[in-house]
Order: C-alpha cells, then sequence, then structure tokens
C-alpha cells in the first residue's frame, strides 16, 4: 500500500484559480476536494446530495433565500441537500469541500461558472 | 434553517477523553467526528468502508502490517476498506475523521476500548 500522507497546503499551492474544485481524496463514493473562493458565485442548489464546507484559510458567506451563513478559519457548514445557496468570499478563502462523486459545483443552475468535476490533483 | 456555523475547536473543547469520536456533522449517510488520540490503539480493520484522517491539532501515526504513515496538522490520509491498521500518537492529537454513520471505532475488533459509535456533540 502506498503510505504518503495528502498534505492539505502542499496541495493548496497547486492551483491558483477560483471556484474550481479540486480531488484530492475519495471516501467510498464520497470525494474531499479543495477549493478556492473569491467574490461571488452563482445561486444552485444540490437537488440529490448535502454539501459540507470546511473553511481552511480565510473568510466566506453562505448566502440563503432566508438568511446567511458566515464561516471563518476552522469553521464549517452542511448545506442540505435541495436548499438554494451562494458562496462568497471577498478575499480569497480556502475550502474544503465534501460531497458525493460527480458533483458539479454549480449544481442545477449550469451556466459559464460550471467547472469540471473530477479532477485530481 | 438553521445558520450557524460548526467551529471545530470549539466542539474540541467539549470533551477531553481519548479514543472515542463524536459526530458533530452529517453529509447524507457519512459523518464527520472529532476525535482525541492519545497513545496507541488495537489493530483492527474496517471490511465495508474506507476511513479518513485528517489531522487538526498533534501528530500521529497509523500502522498498516506492510508499513506506517506519519501525519502531522494539516494532512490527512484515507484507510482503504479491510486494511488493518492501528493509529497512536506519542503525545494527544486532535483529528477529524470521516466514514458512514454506524461505523464502530475498533472495527472488526471490538473489545473493551470499542466506543458508542453515534455520540453527537
Amino acid at each position: 500500500m502506498h503510505h504518503q500522507p495528502i498534505n492539505l497546503a502542499h496541495k493548496l499551492r497547486q492551483f491558483s484559480d477560483h471556484w474550481s474544485p479540486r480531488v484530492v481524496a475519495e471516501l467510498n463514493e464520497t470525494q474531499l476536494k479543495l477549493v478556492k473562493l473569491q467574490g461571488e458565485f452563482v445561486w444552485h442548489k444540490h437537488p440529490d446530495t448535502d454539501e459540507v464546507f470546511i473553511v481552511l484559510n480565510g473568510e466566506m458567506e453562505i448566502a440563503f433565500r432566508d438568511g446567511t451563513v458566515a464561516l471563518r478559519t476552522g469553521e464549517m457548514f452542511v448545506v442540505p441537500r435541495g436548499v438554494e445557496h451562494r458562496p462568497s468570499a471577498t478575499l480569497e478563502c480556502q475550502v474544503l469541500l465534501i460531497e458525493p462523486r460527480g458533483v458539479s459545483n454549480t449544481g442545477d443552475a449550469g451556466g459559464a461558472r460550471t467547472a469540471p468535476s473530477d479532477v485530481w490533483i
């Protein structure tokens, strides 16, 4: 077996674009992805899955139709399936996402900001 | 909806025992658990699931029958299903575990160090 740790800071240094998640590990059918956020994303939902945001570095907000959650380093939130949300970050924020393999960043919304969903680093 | 972030450091201050995971969030059927490790655990495997270890604070090792992986803060490892492993930590190490709901800490080994598998904080 391959006994190399996955170093999250090292992986984060391997890309610089925003809103384009990179897969770093897989647990059964669930993927762990790193993503860098800056600015405001599109409103969307994931009809079939919950989605975990864990902030590794920085601050972000997730807007919902009925409120907002603000997350800082070391804080996390689970967006329930089917709930419309819009992530945003004033400055670059580094996030660990957890969601099933194949989930698209823009969910049901699609459009120009849709990134490939299964890019590993 | 409830818009409160989950603060991992705050959750970690709510318990002090070792080798007894606390669930902090659930993503579909997958749970995120905090655990504090110190000393040497028992050899065991989880026949039906992979298991993710993410080190939040400290250093730990995971021994396998054919080697060892050492993990520091910000590093992670996926133990594949069915692979025997024995976690250990010289000093207390704080870890985020990701695995399906219902997985026991001692896996197939059972025994005195088996902790309840679905305790939330």
